[in-house]
């Protein structure tokens, strides 16, 4: 299933073992025009960036929001943190939009999905044994 | 800072390394009640197990959402899989929550955090090399 067209939101299934970011963060109320045009020109750059795998996210409405990017090694996320424009909007985060945030590198080593058009209510993970 | 409570919404920094279970979900718009009856009762379930060490949640008013829940070991995620009530709520999930999810396992390898209150507008990152 992994050569099918994803679902809006989701992120196509790369073989692992892979990189994620997970970026947790608490917007504040500032700015929101200006932090909606800044995610989403981060988005387009991301996307050209070696290595950029994907990204997922989403947001309550309070302000807490998850991202979490995928990438194909430690390395391409490295040089995607040392890009300049990225550089310089996490300052701008800093300074505007966010209050708290937690950032965590991790390496993907298992992954499955599950699709109801596709798979009714099978469990998809009988064959799937998390520990080695 | 570690040590330090956490924001609302914000999993406290346990040292890595340690594992994080991914999971991206759209929500049907079936049973919004038993749904939210039956995540609040999950989360109760998970905190009582072995190795586990928090989660952390959003989802967009569309229905897209991201759980990561964060655990010592690849061992207690799995006995976490294998509990009996939270298989047969996963079972409800495939039948009425949910339409399509994906789940990543993945070994955090680094993290670090940034408070506005506490550290300005400083960048956290500095000293901290992605690349080992």
């Amino acid at each position: 299933m992994s050569s099918k067209k994803m679902p809006a939101g989701f992120t196509a299934r790369p073989e692992a073992p892979y990189y994620a970011v997970i970026f947790t963060s608490q917007r504040t109320p500032e700015d929101a025009a200006g932090y909606a045009a800044a995610a989403a020109q981060m988005a387009a750059l991301a996307a050209q960036q070696p290595g950029y795998l994907g990204a997922e996210s989403a947001r309550e409405a309070g302000g807490l929001g998850i991202t979490v990017s995928y990438w194909r090694s430690m390395e391409d996320i490295a040089a995607w943190r040392g890009q300049l424009e990225h550089a310089a909007t996490r300052d701008r985060g800093r300074a505007q939009w966010y209050s708290h945030y937690e950032l965590r590198v991790a390496r993907v080593e298992r992954a499955y999905g599950w699709d109801r058009q596709d798979d009714g209510a099978a469990d998809p993970g009988p064959d799937y044994d998390l520990v080695p």
